[in-house]
């Protein structure tokens, strides 16, 4: 339809499509309101009249990012169409400024599809991260006798429900055994600053790798509604360190500013770890400065679009996982 | 420009249109992002597979609004662009759920316009409400003195505040006395839900009538994006009355179920104010129920299409009114 | 300790006390801050010099609350240490304006304690309200069967869930088929009005029954913060109801004020479905109006301190439900 | 009083003591909720059975600010009771993650008090802080003359507003002229988490002076509850730095991590602006990375207990100023 609203055409290309993730989930961007001139807009409303108009739109929205101006960029909005494990639907609703439609157990059958880890992302506890998984996939033999487990556990869990709801039980009793890996859905709507912090977090390599999936896709779909926004999101705050007082007293043992740039301080030689201590860092803080020194590359987080699906296709395969004595 | 969005023709004829509001106010709606239909399917995806069918838009969005369930309005936004005296905004921004970026007095030279009541809502302490004013006018001579003296403290405040930038005084000190009646603007984005609390709060008849007057075009703006749901606000909100436990039970003795609909209980003489005393009711509680059966109208909120104005012309009024060393 | 801050000797009563929930869930009041006074104190500064001071406390707390000034009511907090199955946690954390932390099935070991139904709470899908279930339990032989179903299924997922911690599985994956009914648990913290929001709607008939367990101990716990404010809420909040413009246009054909009070207009007969209808009530309007004229009585929420149980014999018990092979 | 709750006996010692700001403000903390403990406790519910007890209180503390796990100093809450100019309010207000009663001037008779800036703070517009004043102060004649106008203009403002208060004008519209110099006040309250972010923005050199100086006194309340988690605030946020992505690589061509700690890389010289501009920093980012490298002490911000005064002496301060003719 015709509109005299701001349209981005990268968004409208992809907007109701239905991007696959995981084994049965899916991310769609199903509406979006303003782009990266809303923000310059919503901005300039504070510099009016008397002040100096310097800077064009790049400028101002990646200062307004590197100095923390974020209301601006809570003008933009973005609703997307998701389906996900209960597991990573229960980390995801912790982000409390959104607002959230969720698929009702209470009201609804629930489609009985679950999420099976691939062979390459099952693996072991890790040993450095307490909260997260090793680099590396387990055994072979460990993922298939985990894949047996699932299957009957699942298979248990999922007779019952048919069984319940058949009984007519009422729909909040039957649903409480379906495992957490469990897919539902919801609408989500969400405005670019905390969408931003959503993904700071979740897109980050300490989040649980499932949730790193959906966060991934969804960054690739800001990035056509606002892409000057998404490179400064990603050289200000996903690729930044924060360097803590002690760090920066550290550093300035070694750098010194100059008059033509930066540069090493004359006769600078080792910050050692002894002496990092003495300035009150613990011996986590020194490797996670040692680990700043190694900057990491910003990652391509470009949609593909050769996987877009359509609404309807999707609809069908949930609707089709549902109890087939309630089709 | 060619959307896939959700388009409402009745939005899109005042969007970026600016209407009078006050002597130098305005509002304009300058962006949103869905209409009823959004709702609609956001309530949608809670009521999957196996349910019935049962209502059309309309029945299932009175439904929602009837019963609480406010969750789905949340995926309507509404972008505005408004001015309005700095005792208005303090008010409004008491409003935590919203997106705000207003005109900075610290960065940018402020317009000097200044709000001044009109002698019909120029009047004495209201001797009923105590936060508010008489419904009839103050003497014309009142009037007539309040206005030299608005006048004379205007000029002594505009006089400065020009004296102050020109002499390059930093202007976060140069408008610290400008008056509260002196006008701010600002970029306000707000989810339905929450607009809906803000206009029952604000239109109502007991806030300060200035920011009345704001809510009422506010309110015939939202009627063009989503008016199903403006609908059923005002007949579950807006010209609805809680009655409590108390007043409940007042009812029950007068009133009771019939077969075919509700009746006066047979011989139901009168409850008095010393029965509903002793009921637990304050006399102020009883004045209030009293009230509640004398049903105002709906008021007609529709906008003046023939009061818009552009962009241009409400910005150069602006732009005009800073001080002219400045210009 | 001793404090100068507002102290309740009836809070302080249960303060760290544990108060089981369901079979094995619990709710602690393990902080709090302020009480009816800082309510009042709150709202003083707003009636500072020049204003009558009418009211006493309990008068100024039940107006504020009548009236709809929510603010002073954010003054208090409470913070509770809870256990609940996760199907009712993902109900809980739906309520945005709150803090929390939950135990992480990513970090920890989940104590592997699974909500059963009692019999008389098993029951079929409420054919009246389409998210409920029955009043009546359902058939015992159902409820046998159900049971056995369940411990199947739990033993299945448990052993698992053993099994893949036993081989040093990252925990993040061993969890994913948790049934929804395994209990977790978390620190929340909640102002009164944002818990009063909480309770009107989890203690109310039409949520899941498990959840009004919560909320009403819950309640019985503010009380003891709060115990004008919660006098308020049941009367204005809890035990009130709204009537629409088209309700209180059918109350005010038979009812009218009267000098002396309210009275039934003379002659008022039946205002019919029929007549109802015309004025724009929908037919479930209608029944809903004819239920509002039969008041219930209040709750008594008053908890019972012979159930309290200390913290030490709560941890006890979760700390054994952990898999053994981790003790 | 005797309480169960976590009491800090640092805290109490200042509770409902004021503290003066500016030339009629206060702030003064009026009550608290938990204290560096309850962050602790809080954050080992995510650490239960089955994980290693590594930390102690301040590493674990210092661990999750590092870290950005804020959720637990969310547990902490403070109540102030503060007075301020109103553009100062208007700042303040900003921050939407509060709970506020302000003084009522629709209710209440404002006390004319008005903020006049002290001599040192005087200045000139900053030439390079587009927002800010000049560090030197501007001439002592400038000040001489701004003086006498704001006399003036206050003169005028009071008298207006005495007169119409006199008249019985609704008080609503009395103080529309009022300055925005003028002294309001409020109840104030805001979790750990939220605090700190509001002293990272507010007591930073680029706010405005005036609310600096609310900033700082506060930030010495709160070290005065949470002491651990004020000294992590100073170590991780408040004098910490983020580097870009850009700045990251400029520092990687001049250090690296040593085997013993971090060096200057061997034959390391400088890194020239034009280098720096080639990577993608703006002229802007060079100058910002190069102040970066020369750190500020961390500030001292320690209350002085011998300024602390009576809620008495500061309420009749505050009454006395109000309109004589209401007294």
């Amino acid at each position: 339809m015709e509109t005299k609203r701001l349209t981005t055409p990268a968004a409208e290309e992809i907007l109701g499509g239905y991007f696959p993730v995981l084994d049965h989930g899916f991310v769609s961007l199903v509406d979006y309101m303003g782009s990266d001139e809303s923000i310059e807009r919503a901005a300039r409303v504070s510099y009016g009249a008397g002040t100096r108009k310097v800077s064009q739109t790049r400028g101002l929205i990646r200062y307004l990012r590197r100095h923390h101006h974020t209301t601006p960029s809570e003008m933009v909005e973005l609703k997307f169409h998701c389906a996900m494990p209960m597991f990573v639907a229960r980390q995801w609703i912790r982000h409390r400024t959104a607002s959230v439609n969720e698929y009702s157990g209470r009201y609804s059958l629930m489609p009985l599809l679950f999420y099976k880890p691939a062979p390459g992302n099952f693996a072991r506890q890790s040993a450095r991260n307490m909260q997260g998984r090793d680099a590396d996939a387990a055994p072979k033999a460990l993922y298939r006798e985990a894949v047996e487990r699932w299957e009957r556990t699942r298979a248990s869990a999922a007779g019952d429900y048919s069984w319940l709801v058949g009984e007519d039980v009422a729909r909040e009793l039957a649903r409480i055994d379906l495992p957490l890996s469990t897919y539902t859905q919801w609408y989500w709507k969400i405005d670019l600053h905390n969408l931003f912090h959503f993904l700071t977090l979740r897109a980050a390599p300490n989040a649980q790798w499932e949730i790193q999936e959906y966060a991934r896709v969804m960054a690739g779909m800001l990035k056509r509604v606002a892409p000057i926004s998404y490179e400064a999101w990603l050289d200000y705050n996903f690729c930044a360190q924060p360097f803590s007082r002690g760090e920066l007293e550290a550093l300035a043992l070694l750098l010194e500013p100059a008059e033509d740039g930066i540069r090493a301080r004359p006769g600078a030689g080792v910050v050692t770890k002894e002496r990092m201590k003495e300035m009150g860092l613990s011996p986590r803080e020194i490797d996670e400065l040692r680990e700043k020194l190694q900057p990491v590359p910003a990652p391509d987080l470009e949609l593909d679009l050769g996987r877009m699906r359509s609404a309807e296709e999707v609809e069908r395969e949930m609707y089709e996982a549902v109890p087939s004595a309630f089709e």
